[in-house]
């Protein structure tokens, strides 16, 4: 049996078809369209998922289970978006709206960062860790993490907001109403707003020695590195998988935060700092793998 | 069957006797002197001991179990006391030495504030909590956590170090090294420096209405309220438990700490901020409570 895993986020929705061992068998993406019925998105989801099992022979046959992930928070039951911002979607029952579409396929929700973390521990950089922090460093900052050998959802099941961490208590507003958040210094968009063009041209220009460039880029990695010394003090876990656009910089990045960690550390217990390894797919996959399965 | 705890703090040695259902059936304190061979510490906690056993009628019985609470971290197998500064004491095989000096009954050593959380866990504010925190405001800040209804050593078994979180990237330099650690600003010792008086009177002047003394109280409940909004946005927990000296506030600490996270949560979610319940005694008792009877 195969499971559907969908990934929904700001501009696509990207969905992929899973094997009972976490392999990929198909994957594909449409574009997500803001403001329009949920029952027309999850119509389209429908003749996605229809058209991948058509595409690897197994039309006619359906799904064991579909997984969610959306880039908000849920209810306690984990039924029901509360906000998911750019989805628009605020109080949308997705669960039911989705079972009802799909004809009685089990269907279960999760946070889009929570999929990627439970992805990464099953079939990625996380792999076998027993306590583990995902870092996603992108528009926002996201994160899971891994606790006790599994996917962590917070005490009272309202997800974990690794990006509104603390870092700089005087630091800038964050859209969250709070300041200084980890996300207001290590979003692509600090990098952007730092320098003047997107977080890839930034990076480029820094790794051809522009000074300024170099001197924004360095800045953030002391603020990267701020925010895996504070949550090793208080997790003590054994690897940090870094995620997101601007973890493609690759060893620009991480070597230099290696070493910032490393001169910073009061208790140097030897965590590893890795990318992670499973791209884009990693939220579509650990939504198919909320699936009993796994 | 009884059982012991010990708490060794950096100017006396608190101990108690524990029955089976964590109450505490006898307790005294003496004072710890640094710098003395390790031999000769055991030698008057033993001393203790039998004296206590005595003044409950148990002359001659043994404890079951002896846990001894240090304020520092342990390696790995928890049996040997890597660094507690206050005591002096570096690479101290404290567990085997205990053995020794009580003829074989069991002992266990642990950090003091997880004995802390977990003696609040058992008995004390955080009972019955499946995530909680517990944060003790003294001359450092230390704390523990419970994490699946469990007190939480750290992933790696280094334990937890959540006056080391950074709150403030640029801030003061921190004893570990670091800048801007929790500790910086929410330890008794920030407002001693602030106010050029004991944490007590600092309180006590800003009570009575010093503008000065005031200003300086705001500033704490504002970073405390900062390091609380932190953590909550990472574990979401349902509740935090507050001990240490200036805890003692009370009310005074409490109702503003309470309003500051309130107003600056954007995740509203409804965690709960109390004092803790045990007072000086969690140390040894948490110790106790290592028995396997709990």
């Amino acid at each position: 049996m195969v499971r559907i895993g969908f990934d929904i986020g700001g501009t696509r929705i990207k969905a992929g078809i899973v094997g009972n061992d976490g392999a990929v068998l198909e994957k594909r993406s449409i574009p997500f369209r803001k403001g329009r019925p949920i029952q027309e998105i999850t119509q389209e989801m429908r003749a996605l998922a229809f058209e991948m099992l058509e595409n690897i022979g197994m039309a006619g046959k359906e799904a064991a289970f579909i997984g969610v992930a959306v880039p908000g928070r849920l209810d306690r039951t984990g039924d029901v978006v509360l906000d998911a911002y750019n989805l628009g979607f605020h109080q949308v029952p997705l669960k039911a709206e989705m079972e009802i579409c799909f004809a009685g396929i089990p269907v279960r929700l999760v946070n889009d960062a929570n999929a990627a973390a439970l992805a990464e521990l099953h079939l990625g950089a996380l792999r076998g860790c027993t306590t583990g922090v995902l870092l996603t460093l992108g528009t926002g900052v996201g994160g899971g993490l891994i606790l006790d050998g599994k996917m962590f959802n917070g005490g009272m099941a309202h997800g974990v907001e690794l990006g509104h961490m603390t870092l700089m208590e005087e630091g800038d507003l964050c859209t969250c109403g709070n300041r200084g958040c980890l996300e207001t210094v290590c979003a692509a968009t600090w990098l952007e707003k730092q320098g003047q063009g997107t977080a890839e041209t930034v990076i480029d220009r820094a790794k051809k020695g522009d000074p300024v460039c170099r001197e924004i880029f360095d800045r953030y990695v002391s603020h990267l590195a701020s925010a895996i010394i504070s949550l090793a003090a208080l997790l003590d876990p054994e690897i940090f998988a870094l995620g997101g656009g601007v973890s493609l910089a690759g060893d620009f990045l991480f070597e230099p935060l290696r070493q910032e960690v490393e001169r910073r550390s009061f208790f140097k217990h030897a965590y590893r700092i890795v990318p992670t390894a499973l791209g884009n797919d990693a939220g579509f996959m650990g939504a198919a793998m909320l699936s009993n399965h796994f």
